[in-house]
């Protein structure tokens, strides 16, 4: 890839950023870890992996307006009509690597029922849900709480926390961590990001460790408030 | 204070709760954790403290629309005026006691040039303090940053993380770990709070420490891009 249509495409994603935990260092995070899997790999092709990379959140604000769109889906379908609209960079983007490009995005999405096929689906996949593990993805997911005003957690009627993952639409952090982070690291396809995961883990387990422990001696504390409301 | 009372304050600050870092659990665990100091403390007035507690940040939202505004320092009016208001609650919330919790409310705040006097003061500013220390702390400037829609880091010309500490209004989480979570050790008035603190340090800066490395490793595996970028 050229640096003109590197950037043609990476100023075509600045001007689809929207929250803080998918902001543009998200996105070039994404890319340096496709670029590091790429390399104990067989057979990438590069052009579309960063292309796919650059633009694998496009779709995120049609999802912000409207949560029952899927952002891989639009988002795709975005990347294709850019790519073959701008035809004029490359001999390369046809339609045939503008559908590739559509697919690895397409198939991107942790929840999605849709799994990556090529390696290059597989390596984007994996280089973003690397995102959600060690204190990277905690970060994230904290952030994005604060975002959408969610809370850290819920307490229930005997004033415990709640980590149930029985109801993965709460959104709370804590419930959100039991129900995605700590399943991410046997999510991967490829040797390299399951290595990066496995070294970030052990960081992310003991936050969360310590956190609930704060936050729990920290209720317990307050039970004395009992003989100081009459 | 009876459970009346108690609701009524509690229900005041309900109506002025802003962002999930600083919700009703935040104002919870902030008063459970000054019913924890107060029990090793001596002479202190409970009815002033927890009323201090409940009603701390009820400023907040006056300072969220207007940054020039010290949510302490209208907070404390504000604090005063609502329990004056309500003396019919009882004999204690004369104008001296009402005083006294405004006072409270208006030295809680960490950057302030205006120290807690009171035992009373003392231990809501530590119990306040509590929440920038630890994971919890870790946490909460997290979900604040998500909030206002902040960066996690930037980026210097050479590509590394900005973690300096001298612009202390650039909002970003590395710059604001460095600038104040990781010096609220040394700001507690109390025994406790100093001792509650530093059993929840080593967890805090593990996970800066962790992410740091996370970032810095990933941004390196970056540099392979201009063998791909020609």
């Amino acid at each position: 890839m050229t640096k003109q249509e590197y950037t043609i495409i990476e100023n075509y994603m600045l001007t689809h950023i929207t929250d803080s935990a998918h902001d543009k260092h998200h996105i070039y995070r994404v890319l340096n870890a496709a670029v590091d899997i790429a390399s104990y790999e067989q057979c990438v092709d590069m052009d579309i992996l960063v292309a796919a990379c650059l633009l694998h959140d496009i779709g995120r604000s049609a999802q912000m307006v409207n949560p029952a769109v899927c952002h891989a889906k639009v988002g795709g379908q975005m990347a294709f009509d850019f790519l073959t609209a701008h035809n004029l960079l490359s001999q390369k983007w046809h339609p045939r690597q503008a559908r590739h490009v559509q697919d690895c995005i397409s198939t991107h999405r942790y929840r999605g029922d849709n799994p990556p096929q090529t390696t290059e689906a597989k390596i984007l996949f994996d280089a973003d849900k690397l995102e959600a593990s060690g204190t990277i993805g905690i970060a994230r997911t904290l952030i994005f709480s604060g975002y959408v005003d969610g809370p850290l957690y819920t307490l229930n009627e005997g004033g415990s926390i709640i980590t149930g993952t029985a109801d993965a639409d709460t959104a709370t952090f804590f419930q959100h961590y039991n129900h995605k982070l700590k399943n991410v690291y046997s999510s991967f396809f490829t040797a390299r990001a399951k290595e990066i995961a496995q070294k970030r883990k052990i960081a992310a387990e003991n936050f969360y460790n310590a956190l609930y422990a704060e936050v729990t001696d920290n209720i317990e504390s307050g039970t004395e408030l009992t003989e100081v409301i009459t």
